[in-house]
């Protein structure tokens, strides 16, 4: 049976509301997801939340197999009132469930590349929202997963877990510096493909090989020079107008699709 | 010469800083853009500030370049500190030039679909940071701007500013209800095409005709049925994974690239 908490002066609920920030996630070894939709992903995928909370008087088939299933694997099922729940996601519009998953181990041996045909790495993306946007279109493309090189935002932040509509549960994740990633991609199979304002090679016209793993730079920087140089291909995405470049998820999606695109001819 | 403030109670602060809402750029005609960067690029389309601010003590051959050409066109020039500037942007990291820009006219007669073989459609997008990405892709794939349907997020917020990354300047911007959107479209040549979950219509078959106008839907709905109806083509992107959609501004992009990519060949 779910236990009751309604006082926003619970340990528990002050506790979840700290997984807001990063340091108390990492202390913690969890993070949190919303939505009923994203969290019946989740489980579907096998993973359950450590920690259940639903607004009382909610009624739902989806909520009932989800609480059924988190009590049986032994999780805590709270149901609380729509102002905590508002509360623990710091949004105007709060959802009916939130979910406390562990933090996922994010090592390159975390990584199997024969999993996918697909990986895709991000260097030093500083922006919550366009690492949630990559998972969820890595998702899409059939990708493996992500890989962030060096300092990027995290991706179990509210805002990254938001923009993956879910993907943080069907992609995986790993977290590198360049100079032990460089090593893990060259001990199998790899073609690195750089996008680049650097080189007039069209991004149709390589033949893309499994697995392909695409590297996309900093939002304002883009990729340091030594990185592109250790770039199996560098291809360039058309720009017809005056600006020089893409958004970096967008860049990332028009990339994946060429690349998914040419093994679906 | 530049005139000085540097008090938080000036008027002309205040003004601007009220431009933060949509209420007071309607009021007021105007909306801000930000970044020396942007700025250049508005000048290079002709486009001048009304009001230009800088930050006192920076020196730099395009702010130059910016000051005098606003001035010679009667522009207020206005020299201030940090800290004013970064009042009027409610930025962490606060840019050297702000301007104030008159806000362009927004009905469809601002539209000449002659002047581009692209133009992008959106309905009632709600998230200013898609709506600023899309003006960003559009001037990439050479679209000759965005048409806003029904209920979308204002264009001329600081967040789609910004995130067009200097689109704002160079795509035309119509807002319009559908039901005066529709007889607009076909009183000229059109192909209305729709991105939907409702058709097995692969994205990459069908002949995109010029002028094309690719129309994408509200980030939870999407398009509503009656609007799907009046396409002339329903296609899908494919999706591989446990998604069933992309962000909007990804499917845009996605969709468009495709649309050019088969006029390139």
């Amino acid at each position: 049976m779910p236990r009751q908490i309604t006082a926003f002066s619970n340990p528990l609920v002050k506790q979840v509301r700290g997984l807001r920030e990063k340091k108390n996630r990492r202390a913690d070894g969890q993070f949190v997801a919303e939505g009923l939709r994203i969290l019946t992903e989740a489980r579907e995928m096998g993973r359950l939340p450590q920690i259940l909370f639903f607004a009382e008087g909610t009624r739902h088939p989806l909520l009932d197999a989800l609480i059924a299933t988190t009590e049986a694997a032994g999780g805590d099922v709270v149901e609380t009132n729509a102002d905590i729940l508002g509360k623990l996601t710091s949004k105007d519009n709060p959802q009916t469930a939130v979910g406390v998953y562990p933090l996922p181990a994010t090592d390159l041996a975390a990584i199997d590349r024969d999993a996918a045909p697909l990986w895709i790495v991000a260097q030093a993306l500083r922006d919550p929202g366009n690492i949630g946007t990559i998972l969820r279109t890595g998702d899409a493309v059939g990708a493996g997963g992500l890989i962030l090189i060096d300092d990027c935002a995290d991706p179990f932040s509210f805002e990254a877990v938001r923009a993956s509509m879910g993907a943080i549960f069907t992609q995986r994740i790993a977290a590198a510096r360049w100079e032990a990633f460089q090593p893990w991609l060259r001990s199998g199979p790899a073609q690195l493909v750089g996008t680049s304002l650097q080189t007039s090679h069209d991004y149709r016209d390589p033949c893309y090989e499994k697995p392909v793993f695409i590297l996309v730079g900093n939002e304002q920087a883009g990729l340091p020079e030594a990185y592109e140089q250790e770039c199996d291909l560098l291809v360039k995405i058309p720009m017809l107008g005056k600006a020089d470049s893409l958004n970096a998820a967008v860049a990332t999606a028009v990339m994946a699709y060429e690349v998914i695109n040419q093994w679906r001819s």
